[in-house]
């Protein structure tokens, strides 16, 4: 193995970044990164230099580059690192449209031989390798996209004077009941991680008014399904003063704006992933609403009867979106398949005041979200016959105690999110190190 | 109790934020609050009503409200919550330079009797009702600029094409040591709470050239000071082919720029805290650079002796940074008392190519950075040295084996910067809902 020096410039062409090299046609510059594939042909040989924002092709041509450095790059194993210079050359049949014309190159070091090939690999085996296995392609685009999605997640709040209220993750007590709770050892006191941050989201909205938090959450899911970790990215909005329906607008306008500002940016993501753009661009405001009610009868219709008073099983939510090109928002579900904590509607004791939201094309509920019971006696009531510990909330209550107002919110699922907008199937590719049942390496 | 009711519109005039009303002069709007505080004299009374983005005084007039309702604010409690609707009234008297003429009003909810009044009340009681003492102006202030320095943070990194990579909670094993570890219950095995997303930030540097991970981590921190969380927020880049002069430059246009961007949209909330501006705006490029050699003969010039070896204790700290009206970058240090990822100078074996950035005004460390050792033969003899456990690292050190480079990177905390911004002496103010030893309630 060759030593690695300081990358410091030593008089050669300036570093810029894959991603930006149409901007410097015609001008001599320096891409810095690793061998994701090469192949040879006589006297020329292209190299594929991935850098993390993209991979360029590199040309090396013998005369130029003379025959020692020639051979070396010639047996160079997949993954070296390396610095290559020369002319970026506009060139419309590469991803990027452009080339680099080699005038040299500088090995950093020599890969050992790489497990992830071109060939099939095992699920089993790439997510073991996982460390590795986002260096390809499709894995650094879907995570370059997860980017680009909370960028836009918090740019949407940030530009509506929401404040970003970050929620504990060590809590005293479970949201939404106990059986997928993390237990920690809390200096030998039991404490559990948080679930959701919604209830000191809802605390943080009586003092700061609109504010949204957006961080990790915690469930002890005993199920192995493509739409489950362990360990997911939760943002949560709460609104002081906000009823159902300023709820669902704000999660229409929400999702409008982040699949926006997504294609706006990620268009060589998405197209290297193969999503079908027009699905995303379909995605543009009224979505549809229907009631329980109403979805209980074009379920009907669709030949899926599911009686009153139960929630939806995967099934039904696909034969249910699949009528439609956008998300579709259901409200009003019958209270007893809903959290405590969200209020009834007042024409309607039956059912809850809150809505979910199912992705299009049967990406599942990425959107739970509600107006919350601003009455104490009722949440009292609640508290009781879910038999959850009345100590725990006295300080929720509290917020009832001393100026409840109306106000609402609701939870979106960061990497179901991201799994909808590029199309992958299963959501453990869509957040760098996915934590699953006995899954916790690398 | 009066009930609440729908907060739509009912021929009512539009709702307005308290931090927007200036732009809403001579017009008539609607704010929706809680009552922080008011007073009467004879049919005159003055409300001052919250919204969470500020607070304004709002004039009601017996003769313009009516006997009843003037009747019905004059005895309202504070933390009531309700709705205040009139017109606004440029007033430079008043800190956000207008007041509100009030023309009618309705109370959403009379509170209880609030707990914490303008009294002084011992620190165990306020963080006893963290979920009321946020509304406190102070308290509410701060957390906003907490709000805007994750703005700032992300901005940063976002426009200089870094890739936000969320590192995992749930890890096997520790980066720095098992002392200070959460451990978790996963599914019977034990699994510990991340200290740090470095490692897993090496991986997406390699993946994705230029990543930062923003997340939670925690530290069972058994010492009860006023800079330690058990759990707390940090920031850390991580730049492929980065070397430490890289490093302590990102550093410093990071801190510059965030602090500039609080300074651009935060004076209300700090000059609400009584920060002196003057100090903040002192930071401007260029830092001040001292390499651990400089340092020790700073520190024996200052009167404080320390043996060459030894790492700086707090009052070292902060009589080194007390020279100086800018954060102080300390480079190089022994390697002994950094950790084991840290590549040595090539040019003096026995210091790291590390980096402390202290705080000014004694705020403490709030960026711990370095050059990251690259090589697979130094890494697997720092292991062993350090009696880690070598099965937990492979993954980490296959970072090494396939396509090695000079990287490096560095850790915020950001608790201590909300602190250092704000001028607040404790960090268990710079978050909404601070876990410390024995507290995790609210």
């Amino acid at each position: 193995m060759s030593t690695v020096e300081s990358s410091s410039a030593r008089d050669l062409p300036p570093a810029a970044r894959v991603r930006r090299l149409a901007e410097h046609v015609g001008a001599t510059v320096r891409v810095q990164g690793w061998l994701a594939n090469r192949r040879s042909a006589g006297k020329l040989q292209f190299l594929q230099v991935r850098d993390g924002s993209g991979t360029v092709q590199c040309v090396g041509r013998k005369n130029v580059l003379g025959d020692e450095l020639f051979e070396q790059l010639d047996g160079l194993s997949q993954e070296s690192s390396l610095e290559v210079w020369g002319e970026v050359k506009a060139d419309e049949r590469s991803p990027g449209g452009v080339e680099l014309q080699m005038a040299g190159a500088r090995v950093v070091r020599a890969a050992a031989e790489y497990p992830i090939t071109n060939k099939e690999h095992s699920t089993g085996f790439l997510m073991a390798h996982r460390h590795l296995w986002l260096r390809s392609s499709k894995q650094a685009a879907t995570l370059r996209v997860r980017s680009r999605i909370i960028k836009a997640i918090r740019d949407f709040f940030d530009s509506r004077d929401f404040v970003n209220f970050d929620a504990p993750m060590f809590t005293p007590s479970a949201c939404e009941g106990t059986s997928t709770l993390f237990e920690v050892d809390y200096f030998g006191e039991p404490a559990y991680l948080t679930q959701s941050g919604q209830l000191y989201g809802e605390a943080g909205a009586m003092a700061l008014g609109k504010i949204y938090t957006f961080g990790p959450t915690f469930r002890a899911e005993k199920s192995k399904t493509r739409r489950h970790l362990t360990e997911f990215w939760m943002i949560e909005p709460e609104v002081a003063f906000a009823t159902l329906d300023d709820v669902m607008d704000l999660a229409e306008d929400f999702l409008c704006s982040v699949v926006q500002d997504v294609l706006k940016d990620c268009r060589p993501e998405l197209e290297l992933l193969g999503r079908d753009l027009s699905k995303l661009e379909a995605i543009q405001k009224p979505f549809p609403r229907l009631s329980y009610d109403e979805a209980i009868e074009k379920l009907k219709e669709l030949g899926h009867e599911v009686p009153w008073g139960e929630d939806f099983g995967a099934p039904d939510e696909e034969a249910l979106v699949a009528a439609y090109d956008k998300p579709l928002l259901v409200h009003r579900y019958p209270h007893p398949v809903k959290a405590f904590y969200m209020k009834r509607d007042p024409n309607d004791d039956r059912v809850a005041l809150c809505v979910d939201v199912l992705a299009p094309e049967g990406y599942g509920e990425i959107i739970g979200g509600s107006e919350r019971a601003d009455d104490l006696d009722y949440l009292l009531d609640q508290i009781q016959k879910h038999e959850l510990p009345m100590e725990a909330f006295e300080w929720y209550l509290d917020l009832r105690r001393f100026g409840s107002v109306p106000h609402g919110g609701f939870g979106l699922g960061l990497e179901r999110t991201v799994a909808w907008i590029t199309g992958t199937r299963h959501i453990r590719e869509c957040i760098p190190f996915p934590r699953m049942l006995h899954k916790i390496y690398p």
